[in-house]
Parts: C-alpha cells; sequence; structure tokens
C-alpha cells in the first residue's frame, strides 16, 4: 500500500477508535488524532483508561468496522462549527485557532459520530476491514505537547494494511524491547542511573566500564599506530578561550558555565568540544610545512547542557567520552588525509560489527540562518565544495542535510538507528577553514612564508557510552568475546568439584581471560540458566567425570554443547576469538 | 650551628643588608627583613634594583661586616619611636599597631643605622664574619603580603654559618633549578599551560600524554589483578548527592558549582573526590556479607576550586586525574584489607622509584574544631583507633597531625616532597566509619540482620598529574625506559644510511617499542646532543659500517657507546627492561 494511502486509512482508523471510545465513555472529550509511523494515536481527556480497556475498545472498534459505516465531509462556518462542538472543548480551541472566514470541515462516521477533521478520509469503513490494528500502549501526553497544558490520555494504536505485516511489527517491537539497552544494560549491570545524581549522568558498573576499557584501549592503540599523538587537555576553560573559538556566541546555550560574568572575576566553562584545547598542543612551538599532517587524538570527555527531555539511556547524556582528534594539514593534504580518516572510522565500525548499520549524511550549512555559523559564504563555499569533491571521489552514498553543519564547518556524519528507530549520530569528520585563523595557528611554508593550516576534526568511533548503547541493542547483551565483560563462567556440577573448578577458574585469570567461578552448591542447570542470562560467551563445567580425566564440558551461547576438551584446547580457541576480535560467536 | 643562633645571625645580616642599601640609595624605605629557610629577604620602597645592583649590595655589606661594628638594643616609648622614625612610613605603620603604653626596642648597627626590632641580635658584626651569603634573587612583594597593599622590592639572600654551607646549597638550588618540573617539563614538551584556558589546568602535550597512559594502564591493570572491579562514574551530580554525602556543608568553598540554588531549578557540581559516585556502584543491589570485601577502583578526574596562589605547575592544580577507590568491607576483614591497600600503595611507588622519598603522615580529627567534622566524637575515637593499632602492626614509622583528617574519617598519608623541600601528599589511604550510613548501605550478615559496612578510601599511585611532577624531578627528565616517551632514536651517519635507518625505525615501531628517527642531514654530533637534549633512554647510530654489516652502533644516556651490535639483541635487551620496569638505566 503506498505511503499517503496508508496514512489516509490509519488516520480513518483513528476516527473508528474515538468513536468506539465516545460509545463506551460518552463523557470523554475528544482532543486529536494523527496517523503515525507504525500507527496512529489518540488523545482524550475526562477519562482514565486501564489495561482493561484495552480489549473492549478493540472489540467496539471491530463491531463498527462491521457495520460499513460511510465517512462523509460536511462543512461549515466558524459560528456552524462552533455549535456543532459545542461539548467538545479540545475542538472548540482548534476552531477558534483557524484563520477567520475559512470553511471548516468536519467528517461524521455514521449517525452518531463527528470529528473535526481536513480529511481525507476512506469511504466507508469496509474499506478498513483487512486491516491489522492492536491497541500498543496508552500513556499521558500534554495537549500540544507542552508541559504547561493539561496531561491527556493517549491510545496508542498499531495499524498495517493486513493482519499479517501487524503481526511481524508486533514481533519487531518485543524483539526491540528485548534489546532496548536502556532496560538490557541495566538488567546485565552494565550500567545504571541515580535520581539524585542527575538525568543523563549514567554510572558505569564494572561490567560496563570495563567495555569501554576495552574499547578505549583499542581505538588508542590503532590511532597511535596509524600515527596519532595522544594528548590529555583540561576539561574547562575560561571563558576568555570560548571567546576565541565562538563557543562563547555560537554554542552558549549547550554548554554548563560556572560563575556568573557579572560577578566573578573569572568564569569558567566545561568544554562541549576538544578543538580549542588541542590546538593548544599546535600553538605549543612553531611549526614547519614538513611537520604537517600533525594528527592530535584524545580519550576525551566532553559536557552538553540537554534539557531534561532529550537525554536517553547511553544514547544521550550531559557527559560522555569520546576518541576525539583533530589533524592539522596543508591544504594539498587535506584530501588523502580526510580519507585515511574516513577509513579509520570504518575499520573501527567493521571491527566492532556495527559498519552494516551506518548511513551518511552530509551535513551543509544553511545560508539562510548566517548568525548560528561564522565565516563568509565564500569560506562555507570553499569548504563544502572540498568536502563534497572528496564524497564524491570516495564513493561515499551519503545524503545532504541542510542546516546541520557544525557552526565553523561541513561535516560527514555517520549515523545508526536504535531498536525503535530513533537515528543519532555516531561518528563525524568534519573540514574546518576557519578555526585555525581564529587561533593564529600557521605553518612557515616552504618558501618561507606563513600560511594557515586546514583543520579536520574527526571522531574514530562514537562516545563510547552511545557505541556501548548500539552494541547492547546490536547482540542483544551478548558481545562479541572480546568486548564480553565477563567471558567465561566455571561452574563445579557438585561440591566435590569445587576445588577442580577453582583451579581452572585461577589458570585463567592468570591468562587475563576474564572468568568468573561458581562453586554454589545449586543445580547445575540452575546455574547453567543464571549463566545464560547474562550472556556469558562460553560456560565450563566440571564433574567427577571431568576432574578424573582432566578434561572440561563446555558450553557456547549457540547451543554449542562438547565434552571431553582440554582446557588447553579451549583456550587457544578463546585467546584466538580475543586476538582476531571475531564478531559472530 | 644551633637553630635558634643561626637565625639570629641571619636576622642580624639583614640589619647589614638594610645598612648597606640606605647607603647606597638614601631614598630607600625600610620595611621588614626576616630570617627564612636558607636565609633571609628585606623589603624596600622608593627603589628600584637591577641584577646589577646585586654586586654592589653585597660589596657595601662585606664593607660594615669588616667594620666590625656593634648591634645595640635602645627603647622607646611610642612617642620618641614615632620620632625617630619619622622618615620610614613602614615603620610608622608598624609603630603605630603596637600595643598602647608597649616599649618599643630598636637596634642601631654603629653610629649610622637604626631599625625597629624587637631582637635580639649578635653583639657585633665580627660575629657574622665566616658567615656565607649572597643574594640569590630581587622579586616584587606586596606589603603585608596582600594584594591591596603596595608592591615593594625584595632582596633574598641566602645566608649560612660558612662558606662551604652556602656552596652546597648554590649547588643544590642549582640542581633543584635543573630538575624543577615546571621548568623541566615544558622544555622536555611534556606539558604546557595557556593563559585564556587558566591556571592549574594543564594541558599534557603527546609525550606527557603518553607517560600518564602507560601509568594509567599499569595501575589500572595491577588493581583488576588485586582484586579491584573497574567503574565509570559521572564527573557531576546535582547537590542533592553532596547535601547527603555532606560535601555541600563540609567542602563546598573547595568545589565548583554549576548554576545558583536561588535560581535554578537544579544546581549542579563538579566531584572533588569520587566516594559518592562510586557507592552508586554497590548500592545498586543487595548484597550479602559473603559478597564481602567489594573493590571498587576508578581512574577518575576530580576537581577542586583551589586559589590562584596555591596553584603550582603539575602539583596543585585545579584538575586531576587519580586511581581512586573504595573497598567496602565488614569489620573484621578492616584490618587485613587496610594492609592491602598499604601494600598496594608501597608496590606502586616502589615500581616508579618514589618509595625512598615518601614520609607517613596519620591526619587526626581536631576535636576543637568540631564543625569541620561530621560523626562524634566516639565515632572519631573508634575509627582513629583502629587506624592506629593497624600502622602499629605493620610499623609504619608514621607522624601525627591533628585537624588533617579528611571531614568524615582519619587517613593515612604518605607524603613526598618537591625539588624546593615543599612537602604535598601523594597517596592517602582512609578509614570511614561514617558515610555508608549517611547513603544507606548495608549487608545481610550471616544471621540475616542488616549490617552497615566500613569503607577504605584509598588512591593506589598519587594523581598522575602530581605523580608525574615527582618523576619528572626524581629523574630530572630522564624517566626508565618502560616510561620514557620515546625511548629510541634512529639516527642515520649520512644521507645515504636513510633507508637503513628508516628500516630500524620501522621494524622498532612494530614492536610496540616507542622510536623517533632522525633522516635530517645534519652532522652527527649535533643529532646526538640534540637527542641527549631530550632524555631519551637509547640511541641508535647506523651509518655505512653498520650497514653493510646490518649492525647498530648504540648510544645510552650513561655514556654507553656499543658498535657493531645486532638489533635483535638490543630489541631483546629493550623489552626485557619494559618488561622489568627496570629503574636504574
Amino acid at each position: 500500500m503506498e505511503k499517503e494511502k496508508l496514512e489516509m486509512c490509519r488516520h480513518s482508523l483513528s476516527h473508528v477508535l474515538a468513536k468506539a471510545v465516545k460509545k463506551l465513555y460518552p463523557e470523554a472529550k475528544l482532543a486529536i488524532g494523527p496517523a503515525i509511523d507504525d500507527g496512529f494515536y489518540y488523545d482524550f481527556d475526562n477519562v482514565v483508561f486501564s489495561e482493561d480497556d484495552k480489549a473492549r475498545i478493540e472489540k467496539e472498534m471491530s463491531a463498527i468496522l462491521n457495520k460499513n459505516q460511510p465517512f462523509e465531509r460536511k462543512e461549515f462556518s466558524r459560528k456552524e462549527a462552533l455549535e456543532v462542538f459545542k461539548d467538545e472543548p479540545y475542538k472548540l480551541e482548534l476552531i477558534e485557532e483557524l484563520p477567520e472566514g475559512e470553511i471548516i470541515s468536519a467528517y461524521t462516521l455514521g449517525d452518531d459520530f463527528i470529528d473535526l477533521c481536513r480529511g481525507p478520509h476512506v469511504e466507508n469503513t469496509s474499506k478498513l476491514q483487512n486491516f491489522g490494528y492492536k491497541i500498543s500502549r496508552i500513556s499521558g501526553a500534554y495537549w500540544k505537547g507542552s508541559e504547561k497544558n493539561k496531561m491527556l490520555q493517549r491510545i496508542y494504536v498499531y495499524a498495517f494494511a493486513d493482519k499479517k505485516a501487524l503481526s511481524e511489527h508486533i514481533q519487531k517491537m518485543e524483539e526491540a524491547k528485548k534489546r532496548d539497552h536502556n532496560k538490557l544494560g541495566r538488567e546485565l549491570e552494565l550500567f545504571t542511573t541515580v535520581d539524585y545524581i542527575g538525568q543523563g549522568l549514567p554510572i558505569l558498573l564494572p561490567k560496563g566500564a570495563r567495555i569501554i576499557q576495552l574499547l578505549q584501549r583499542f581505538v588508542e592503540d590503532e590511532e597511535q599506530r596509524r600515527g596519532w599523538l595522544l594528548t590529555k587537555t583540561p576539561f574547562m576553560a575560561k571563558s576568555d578561550l570560548y571567546k576565541i573559538s565562538g563557543h562563547w556566541d555560537h554554542y552558549k546555550d549547550g554548554m554548563f558555565v560556572l560563575g556568573d560574568e557579572k560577578k566573578d572575576k573569572e568564569v569558567f566553562a566545561l568544554r562541549p568540544m576538544t578543538c580549542p584545547f588541542q590546538y593548544q598542543a599546535y600553538l605549543n612551538k612553531a611549526r614547519s610545512y614538513k611537520d604537517l599532517p600533525l594528527r592530535y587524538n584524545e580519550t576525551s570527555t566532553l559536557f552538553r547542557n540537554e534539557s531534561s527531555g532529550e537525554m536517553h539511556g547511553l544514547i544521550r547524556v550531559r557527559q560522555f567520552t569520546i576518541s576525539e582528534g583533530h589533524l592539522i594539514c596543508r591544504p594539498d593534504q587535506l584530501e588523502e588525509e580526510f580519507k585515511k580518516c574516513l577509513e579509520l572510522a570504518i575499520f573501527m565500525l567493521k571491527t566492532v560489527g556495527l559498519y552494516e548499520d551506518a548511513s551518511y549524511r552530509f551535513s551543509q550549512w544553511d545560508p539562510n540562518d548566517r548568525e548560528k555559523y561564522i565565516g563568509t559564504p565564500e569560506q562555507w563555499a570553499e569548504a563544502q565544495e572540498s568536502m563534497r569533491k572528496i564524497l564524491e571521489d570516495l564513493n561515499v552514498p551519503y545524503v545532504v542535510g541542510i542546516g546541520e553543519a557544525a557552526f565553523y564547518g561541513p561535516k560527514l556524519d555517520i549515523q545508526i538507528k536504535n531498536v525503535w528507530g530513533k537515528e543519532d549520530t555516531l561518528i563525524t569528520i568534519q573540514i574546518d577553514q576557519m578555526l585555525a585563523e581564529k587561533f593564529g595557528m600557521e605553518y612557515t611554508d616552504s618558501d618561507g612564508s606563513k600560511k594557515t593550516p586546514c583543520i579536520i576534526h574527526r571522531t574514530s568511533i562514537g562516545c563510547y557510552e552511545r557505541t556501548l548503547a548500539y552494541l547492547i541493542e546490536k547482540y542483544a547483551g551478548a558481545f562479541p568475546t572480546w568486548l564480553a565483560p565477563v567471558q567465561v563462567k566455571v561452574l563445579s556440577l557438585t561440591e566435590r568439584n569445587a576445588d577442580y573448578a577453582s583451579e581452572i577458574y585461577e589458570k585463567l585469570n592468570a591468562l587475563g581471560i576474564r572468568a568468573e567461578l561458581d562453586n554454589r552448591n545449586e543445580k547445575i542447570g540452575y546455574k547453567i540458566r543464571e549463566a545464560l542470562s547474562m550472556k556469558i560467551p562460553y560456560e565450563i563445567i566440571v564433574g567427577d567425570e571431568e576432574e578424573r580425566a582432566k578434561t572440561i564440558s563446555l558450553r557456547g551461547r549457540k547451543n554449542e554443547n562438547v565434552s571431553g576438551l582440554k582446557l588447553e584446547e579451549f583456550i587457544e580457541r578463546i585467546e584466538k576469538e580475543v586476538r582476531e576480535k571475531t564478531l559472530n560467536v
């Protein structure tokens, strides 16, 4: 079914829902009921729904659909409309907001229901009879989305052209729920949040912190191999710095500021980006054209004053740590170095297994919103043309995002969607021909003249918190062995085998294999189920037989079940997996 | 010479200096001239000294000493004193401040000099003739040390009982100057500071950042081996958290606060300590006596709002990163676990080579300053008695510091002095029997009852910035090979040998040995001197002969000079040094 038709059907179904609710709860007041990505919703006031109401409402909807009732358009003057909807305060408010003199339309559904509506609708509910629909959830929602208004009751409904599409969608949502990092990450003891610390400030528990430590070391080492020089620069600076960089004028709302310029001698702000700090490494001494490119990287913590509504698990937070880097080069090196930055990002995505899920946005400035940016139209044209050429040369399949550039230059954004379909930027590579000038960065060219270098701002992997979130969702918590916070759990079959189990556990730990030991006096089935629920890649089980033969039994996450294995064989196997960063186990 | 006598002599010499200055610059006005640790100073107004004046003044001082002039005490009423010093405005101010009716004393030196002074003094300058003295520096200093007052000219003089002690001191100061991390660390490109970023916020350049990366990984790995669980917790929290922990009432002045409680809905503060954040890992689920001890560590960044005057290089800063940990245990485990924390700290100090330089302070509360602390006198008595017993059992040679405890408990502080003799705390291990209760931390004991655990707060190595500072000073920048940011520099003897040099460089880098390459067309002597000035442990030099024989020539920092070495032999040697963390090379 084409998109417009599907939307019309969904919207028509929302009228069916509204009619059903009015029949069951005549006191309910109607607000609005638009189509959305996977169905529609309708907001009501003066009524409180419980979980049990879902089935009643669905049954009533089905009864209406079976009556083959027609949708019919009516047109009114404002005065007539105010009379027709005199008992529906939200409709009255909407009518009042329409421009004077406009014809106002509404749709009837049968003889006993009318709703203010621009349309269009299907002619008759018979057209909706093949539809698959199901009330997905009931939640609160502010009238017109504003906290200042009254909280209404919103009924969300999945709606698809047929039952099969509906059931596929329900299955997909069930799967998403299981993978949702914000739920699963807590169950697996990777992170938590605490009210009195604050929103957007997650606490990484030992298992989550271990994964991030492993990722950070891997990224730092790979970058070092590729010629990047590590810096560690402060997380805050006086406002003076941000005034030079332009953050004070163009980014202050997103920053945490310490102090008050009117009162205090020194005002500090936490950094939202690393750029002006890392430039100080370049500025530390005079540079020649022979020194370039200079590549600086940092495992950098940043702070952004996100508003409460935007925060989400590990994906959108107020403090995050990222492998941020700035590459300072001559103009003739720009294309080659940009390419290497992109190659590095792709290498990282492939290594952690997110490459297939990525899409690319070429984020440009908005020439009609000049005050958001520094620099002249000519500088922007030049920087964007450079990037366009590079992206074409590299065959990057991008879409363009107008008005999404950084305030100092265009970006290539590598995007990932979470389990619920919401897209965010994981990695970004940016061209900047403006900030070097602001900070007086220069180099002596071969002819002895002073030149201003180009800068590439880039991340090589996304911020670690966000990357961890996507990895939890990608693997439903069953991390590749090299990243798994616990790689093996050793289980004793009976109390008699506790010493043998301990011995194996000690051996593994001494080799740096992350092992846990379960010598509790519990049924082995219970112990295995518990280990599986934590998505540990391997369980080693040892009973009398294994102890006698000096072997182990091995369980893998993918229903693997082997007996009589030598411990050394297993060690060789797991070490190979870690070394090669194998993804599918 | 005993201390009191030495001080008297130094103070007498300060009168000699003042007399000399008045002779040479009659317009100079006298302020004050006390003895200090290595001599004395005297402050003057209405005169500006240049470097060249030093010799003139010293000559005049010597002339005065040779005249064998007596110091004689005079006593005056306030009225008389005001008359005697009528041309000395600073003396007049001091006289005015003396209590009404007090006898005012002054000392003459010969017929033509008198100075307001409490005394005592030597009888005659002949007593000072063996003294070794030397003007060390001239600097500005505010009258009475306050920025609000006038800036005076201060002459610092080294003064010792004989010429030998003076020359030893001068040599020591020269050595200190060479080792001073705040100077040497910048010359070696380890760190820098930038005015527009702010004081106490050093920028770690690639070489300094590499050393800290190496230290951090070493510490994290060692702690993991010893059963510590890594966390990564946020760097800020709502004021709510600090109100529970007591920081809001007892530590707020040292914290950076974001926002204003009177205006803002949420007020945040940057964390000055990790404790209340790390406790959240413990609080994440119910704990049993069998789970204890739980050891949490973190490579933790902290922020302290130090005042401008206190900041110094990498030793006293506003943001620093530390291996902070909190060990949560049953009371019966406290002594054993405290011992293990101390063993870990000593292991770290020995590994980096600072163990011999450490001293120990047992920092206790001040019962006369109750409002600085939380808890009851009984709780303090108990915690301090626990710690005293542990320290006695472990034979820790401590001194007691009253009023130096943390607000929540007593501390064992491991102290180090910098090259100038100033002592600071590098490592601290603390016992806390109060905060667990405030956060509702508990465990279920074997009898099913709920108990409150004990907490040990501890660092295992000092904050990384401060540790780096002490290491720079300890090794005068010539770091042990395992920590050296560059371990080997490969130098080509002539342009012909550039390819062979590059080949060696690539081989070393591929093995993770931190190498640099110098293929410039410069004299080899110049290239070697430059490498030595950066205190790189090894230089590999390759010319035609080495290239033919497929060998290398090796220079070490300690005048080592070997030819005809196989590269593999060198690699084996340096890898052993790194593996074993050898200190003396």
